[in-house]
């Protein structure tokens, strides 16, 4: 029998302890368990950063128990949360939005629990580390093969805090509104639309031209190229990423240094 | 049967492959070995950062064996250490002090072996990566059963280099000598007092007002919170870590540059 | 029976999540993987530090499979591999010259592979993650048992692009030329010579003195030290590291800042 997929991804950074505690946690009450860490450097407090990544990676995942904590409210009132996820998964974290998109595109947000049962925490609880007390005793137990429903009392999905990911929206007379929402490690742009937006407001996209009208009174002309090695180095262009999202770059470069775009920086995409 | 947990603590960094061979030695020798990378981005030659992750961590760590390797000596006469401590853990590393605060929370140092044995060491033992060479492999070996006493000659504890981890003290007329020892990657500070120390000599100090006078002649008035949440963003604050420890924090931004206190800078600690 | 070994080296970095999805479609595919990971931080695009970091790591590893991804060239016709070592390691990765050096070490590039089968890869394949798409699931089915010839087409070895790293050579009249190829987390210079080089062309070098020129003009005097501890902070010196390979450092120290040296500097190396 496969070992149980647990997923760990914070904000708590490499350099920190915190992050591999949560892990040792989770082997503690399930030593079965096989812990992925799909990052620990998310930007601090940035549930959208978070949510993008889990949204990203958790359909490559194997069917699991997935815990995320970007948590700038620890210790208030916020509820500490399970979503059973339409493919199977329960995803565990903080009622801040964290975890809605990704439980979507994992077959939609399911039965929710508060994370209640004094049994599934360590027996203290601190009101800055609830990662370690709440939230990957859960998580372990869950793994361990612990009941959903016996986690705690149901919540009313409706109530949950929706998504910090902006949508693309149509412009009147056939454009786009979208945003920046991420630079990756390499310098690539990741944008609120998906192709399937660009798809269905300017038809297919491949081997077209667009102009990008930023919200500070610029316009770029970019073509929708295939792939980064059909470039010079230092030449820009937008494509659908791996994961199907609309993204800016610049082959071998920084888009945000070379066409002075960073996260937040709101456009508006037409055919050229 | 649970897999043998085997943790490792070091300074080599994440971006070189040091710390990876070390896991791989580990399984190499031990394939049923559950390995715990607690951290690799300790600050390079802080003997102090190393001794105070691994005291906030390996409580959280079911009992194992736990290699740490900060080791501004290695290839001089420092002694490689196998420390067994009270709950049954065996922490291994150099003779340097790293080992000594995280084995008295761990119920106390018991029998310390050097690790001689050339059975439990690579055939080739190198002057610079004694991590790869002895640490790990004598890891390795006692998770896959090796009996500790076969690690080499009794080593006696009192001769140990001790912990460098500062310890506050009380003032006379009543405050805390203390000062700042770890800024962790949220820009909180951590104190050398833990909340005991400040109790013992302060009283309770839930809810009250301290002043803290730096060895610079500065004096910064706090309150003690009892979460970040329940301040304005840049509100700064006393209050009790996840470990016990006493700390000043700046709720979602950095005490280090809105206090002007760094690691290192001394404190007096006072009731306002 | 040992758990089959995965190991995964990228420049794909520890903020994003690309490379933990890599390690979930091994995971995904042959659960009792046990997954190592070299390094996600090799330097973006170069695929010069990937080959020194595989050269330096592999041979530490139990026999496995290994997956190298630095590849500027994801997307065009440059073609994904798999190469049989002497050792009995799977080396896969692009057609770079990334693996070559690494397999080399490990008893010689034997059989080569193309990756074509459908059925090793994702049921999408994109033109910007082949190590999601074609390198991870390749490596989940060798590790579940499927047969290396089964991957997809022969290639002839002597077709494959070669090694990045570069070779140091004799200088007429008794020197030797060699190169700064990479500096560590620690500052420490790798050169391109190895010891055994440095051995055949100016004798054992323990305890000698020897003048460096530098491309730009400049003549260090340096000793060559058995290891850091036995020198001044500060002092610099030449010395065999721990794979072998010859070494610049400043104990304690970062040899770039206090030496002027950097990776791509090339140097003349003689006996003073």
């Amino acid at each position: 029998m496969s070992r149980p997929i647990v997923s760990l991804l914070t904000d708590f950074g490499a350099r920190d302890v915190s992050a591999a505690i949560c892990r040792a946690v989770v082997l503690g009450i399930c030593p079965d368990a096989e812990v992925i860490d799909l990052s620990h450097e998310i930007r601090k407090y940035s549930i959208r950063d978070g949510a993008l990544a889990l949204w990203s990676a958790l359909p490559y995942l194997p069917v699991g128990v997935h815990v995320a904590v970007v948590d700038p409210g620890v210790g208030t009132a916020r509820r500490p949360l399970a979503i059973r996820a339409g493919r199977g998964d329960v995803l565990i974290g903080p009622d801040n939005g964290l975890l809605v998109s990704a439980a979507e595109r994992l077959g939609g947000v399911g039965e929710v629990r508060e994370l209640a049962h004094p049994a599934y925490r360590l027996p203290v609880v601190t009101s800055t580390f609830h990662g370690r007390d709440i939230f990957a005793p859960a998580a372990g137990h869950l793994a361990a093969g612990a009941a959903f429903d016996t986690l705690g009392p149901a919540i009313d999905p409706a109530t949950l805090v929706g998504s910090p990911l902006p949508v693309a929206s149509p412009i009147e007379g056939g454009g786009l509104a979208t945003e920046v929402i991420y630079e990756d490690t390499f310098g690539n742009l990741k944008l609120s639309a998906l192709v399937d937006d660009v798809r269905a407001v300017l038809g297919d996209p491949t081997g077209g031209t667009f102009e990008l009208r930023t919200g500070d009174g610029r316009t770029l002309h970019l073509g929708w190229g295939r792939t980064f090695g059909e470039l010079a180095p230092g030449e820009p262009l937008l494509y659908e990423d791996s994961y199907g999202r609309t993204c800016i770059a610049v082959n071998q470069g920084s888009a945000v240094s070379a066409l002075g775009l960073r996260d937040g920086t709101r456009l508006e995409l037409r055919r050229a």
